[in-house]
C-alpha cells in the first residue's frame, strides 16, 4: 500500500492570520491502495468524534476532487487512517486529510500533478493558505491566496525552538470560532497587523527573537475568540512568566502555542505543568520540534524503521 | 559647522501600509552651528513651495523638540537647508527634516541619544515608522509601532534593483490623501494585505522576486487613491509591460514607484520616457539606487570630496 504521512499544523501565527502557519513532528498517517470497485476504509485509531468511513470521508472525497480536476476515472479505493493530530483542536487534521488525500490520489494516479499544484488545490479548497502550505512543504510557511494562484514561502527555523502545544479538553468548532469575528475592521488595527506580520517574518529570518513579543501581536482574531477559550490570557501571561517567548492562539483554537527556545524547555516544562494540575479542563502539553519534511510518500524500507 | 545628510525614503510600499519602506540615493543636506541666541535659516535651493526661516521652521521645532525631551536648554542655532528631495511628493522629504532635525540636535547637544533612541522619536512624530526608519537606517526597513515602543528590522536589497521614481508636477497632501480612506476594511481586505506583506518580506529576504506581483498588491491605500492621481494604472501597466517587477504608489503619492532589476534598466528608461513625452503633467523619471547608509553626519574629509 501507499503510505503517506502528514504533519499537524498551527496557523494563524501571532498576526498572521490566514496567512503564517508552521508544520510540527505530531503526524496523521494513511495507507491507500487501488480495489476493483467501491471504497473501504479502516479507520486504525479511535478518535473522540466518529470518522465517516463511506464515501463521505474527507480523505476520500478529497481523492475524488483530483480525479475530477484531473478528468480521471476514480478507481476503487482501500484506505487505512491512523490519526495522532487531535481534531477539532486547532492543529490542521482537517488539513491533514486534504494534504493527505491529495498526495494520496496523485500518487495512485501516477503524479500527474507537482506538489506546487496540490498545494494551490489544497489552499482553494481550505480557503487559506496556513494549514495546508505547512503541511506539504514543513517548516514556517508565508502564503497569500489570490483568485486563481497561491504564492507561498517557506522559511528555515532556529533549530532550538520548540513549539508547546496546550491542547484542552474542549473543541471549538471553525464555525464557531469564525462567528465571534467581527466583519470589519479599522485603519489602525489593519496596520496593527501587517506592520506585525512583516516584523515577524524579517525577524525570525535574522534571528531577532527579542522583536517576537511584540512580531506576534494580534487584532484579527484573539481578541475575540479569548471568550471561547477560558483562561487564555492567563494561561499567555503565565507561559511568558515560565519563559515563553511569544504566545498565540493556535488556528481558531482551541490549542494554545508557545514558542519556547531549547535553553527554557526544561523550566517552562515544569511550571506549566503544575501550574495547568491547578487548572480545570484537563489542559495536555506537548513541546514538539518543527517538522521539516512536510507531507511525505513512506517508502518500504523507511517504513520498517518505524 | 555639522553636516548631516538624509536620504529620500518611500514608504508605504506595496502592502505595507504605515509599515514598510525603502532609503534612495537622493538627498537632503542641513548645516547647523552654535549661535549665541536666536535662529538664523538659510535656504540654499528654491523649493515651490516655501520653506519657513523661522521658529517655525520644521527642523528648527524638531531640534527644539529633543532638547525638550531631555530637559536641556536650546541653545541660539544657525541652519543652513539645501534640499533635494521633492516636497509633498510622497519621498518622506518631511521624514527627512525630522530625522535630519533630530541627528542634528543630538550632535549638537553631545549625542544624549542613540540612533535607535531618535528612531523611535521620529517614529512617534509622524506617527508611522515607514519613511523615519529608512531615513535613520538606510535599505529597506519593516517597522511596527507601539504605544511606547518601536520595532524595526533593516532588510537587505539585491543590489542589482532600481527604484524607478516617476514624479509628476502635481502635489498630493498627505490630509487630501488620508482624506479619501476609508475608515473601515472587510476582513477579507485585511487577509489579503497581512498575506501579501508577510510574503513581500519573505520573498525579498530569499530573492524569489517572481512572487513580487503578487507580494505588491495592497487593498489598503491605492484603490482609494489611484482618483488622485491621473493615469496611475495606466502607468503602472505601461512600466509592468516596460519591465518593471512590482509597481506601487510612493507614501501617500504623488509619486509612483517602479522597481526595475539591472538587466531591464535601460528598456524600462527608454520606453517609459516615450511614454511619458505623450502624457500631461510632465512625469519625471529617474532610476535610483537604494541608500544603503541612512542618515549620516557627514566628516570634513568626506565633505572636500564632494
Amino acid at each position: 500500500m501507499i503510505h503517506i504521512r502528514v504533519p499537524a499544523t498551527s496557523a494563524n501565527m501571532g498576526p498572521g492570520f490566514d496567512s503564517i502557519g508552521v508544520a510540527l513532528q505530531l503526524y496523521n498517517h494513511l495507507w491507500v491502495e487501488e480495489i476493483p470497485e467501491g471504497v473501504e476504509i479502516e479507520i486504525r485509531k479511535e478518535q473522540p468524534i466518529a470518522i465517516p468511513t463511506d464515501e463521505s470521508n474527507l480523505i476520500y472525497q478529497t481523492m475524488r476532487k483530483l480525479y475530477d480536476a484531473k478528468g480521471l476515472k476514480m478507481p476503487g479505493v482501500r484506505l487505512i487512517q491512523s490519526d495522532d493530530i487531535p481534531m477539532v483542536r486547532g492543529l490542521g487534521s482537517s488539513a491533514a486529510c486534504i494534504v493527505g488525500g491529495l498526495m494520496a490520489a496523485n500518487e495512485l494516479a501516477g503524479r500527474p500533478c507537482t506538489k506546487e499544484e496540490l498545494a494551490e488545490m489544497a489552499a482553494q479548497m481550505e480557503g487559506h493558505p496556513d494549514n495546508s502550505n505547512p503541511a506539504f512543504f514543513g517548516s514556517m510557511v508565508v502564503g497569500a491566496l489570490g483568485e486563481k494562484n497561491m504564492k507561498h514561502v517557506r522559511l528555515e527555523l532556529p533549530d532550538d525552538l520548540f513549539f508547546a502545544i496546550m491542547v484542552p479538553d474542549f473543541p471549538v468548532s471553525t464555525e464557531r470560532s469564525r462567528s465571534v469575528l467581527p466583519k470589519d475592521y479599522s485603519r489602525s488595527d489593519v496596520v496593527f497587523n501587517v506592520s506585525r506580520a512583516a516584523l515577524l517574518v524579517a525577524s525570525l529570518m535574522t534571528g531577532k527573537f527579542e522583536n517576537l513579543e511584540m512580531a506576534m501581536e494580534d487584532k484579527i482574531h484573539q481578541p475575540y475568540r479569548k471568550e471561547l477559550i477560558p483562561h487564555m490570557e492567563d494561561i499567555f501571561a503565565k507561559a511568558k512568566e515560565s519563559g515563553a517567548t511569544a504566545c498565540y492562539l493556535s488556528g481558531a483554537g482551541s490549542t494554545l502555542m508557545a514558542m519556547v527556545t531549547k535553553d527554557k524547555a526544561e523550566t517552562f516544562r515544569n511550571q506549566m505543568s503544575a501550574y495547568f494540575a491547578a487548572l480545570p479542563n484537563n489542559w495536555q502539553l506537548t513541546l514538539l520540534k518543527p517538522d521539516l519534511e512536510g507531507a511525505v510518500v513512506v517508502t518500504e524500507s523507511q517504513e520498517e524503521v518505524e
